[in-house]
């Protein structure tokens, strides 16, 4: 690495990173240059803080950096939320009402991509759906083809053990706009009508 | 730092780069996390080495890591083009035919922001074309308020020298729509038209 050009180096570094074309690289590489030696450094840091501390909760999959994460530790094992990817722990947790726990699955099943039920975390669900006398599991795997089907796998897995399976609601979305509303979208939010 | 969250830590990091929101830095920190243990390491190291080996060459200013750059190093010094910041200098050498050097100004003149010819790297420029018998000294400042008054005042001091000074061509941009281009801009491309 040492015959490559420091900033060339950087910029090749920040294009690793999801989205991040040649140009907005040599933005955050330049901008890296005008830190000062202090902050450069803990940027460096938090880059390999995280991914020497960063591991899987051996209860549901999270990410945490013990352990056991946090959420797992201290809330309530009767519902459990069960998400495809850690990010979506991250999105799910912005609903501060909700006091169950999660699971991450690491994946849907994609028989495109080869990926069947024992290549995604249900046996791990199983095993805790039994062992914490779970009653309510939410799927709240994506509203595409593979969250959709693999909803419906699990849910066929649970439901003969006695446990309540639900799904989140679709619909449109708050503050959006009827106009911009796909046709899948609209007939689920048909579907679904309340009365007022 | 030991009690801060580490994925929260590089989010924050993320977010020191210009133009990086939350979203966007989450988006960055978890795809870190699933780097493998190398690439994080190469990422990090790539910030470090960067922050400590580039500095300015004695030159021209513009970043290298070594004394002088490999621009001034072997290239043509009878024609300067002088631009404000070094990321200026990376965007001209996409023209691959100039041949000439550089001069980073580090700033232009700003009176709103205190910054008078003495807080760029004025001097400098007229110490290097005495010393290096420059013929042609092209102003590559930016086309706005700032770049144009810089660009002016060091045309000012340059010309009683007998040196030719000039700046680059203004007017629509190739592969632009006409719609699109802003009145000043149409203004200069029809003032300077060409015939055909």
């Amino acid at each position: 690495m040492e015959n490559i050009d420091p900033i060339e180096r950087l910029v090749a570094a920040f294009r690793s990173l999801p989205g991040v074309g040649l140009k907005t690289a040599e933005r955050y590489a330049y901008s890296i240059i005008k830190k000062d030696e202090e902050n450069a450094k803990e940027f460096a840091d938090a880059i390999i803080n995280a991914k020497l501390k960063v591991k899987y909760c051996k209860e549901c999959g999270n990410y945490t950096d013990s352990e056991i994460c946090s959420i797992c530790a201290k809330r309530n094992p009767d519902i459990i939320c069960v998400v495809k990817e850690p990010k979506d722990v991250a999105a799910m947790e912005k609903v501060k009402s909700f006091n169950g726990v999660y699971h991450v699955l690491h994946g849907t099943i994609n028989p495109l991509e080869n990926r069947g039920p024992n290549d995604i975390r249900i046996k791990e669900l199983l095993e805790r759906v039994n062992r914490l006398k779970t009653k309510e599991v939410i799927m709240a795997t994506n509203p595409d083809v593979e969250g959709e089907a693999t909803a419906l796998y699990i849910a066929r897995l649970l439901k003969p053990l006695g446990i309540k399976v639900t799904r989140l609601a679709q619909g449109i979305s708050m503050g959006s706009e009827l106009e911009y509303a796909d046709e899948i979208t609209l007939t689920k939010a048909l579907e679904k009508r309340s009365e007022i």
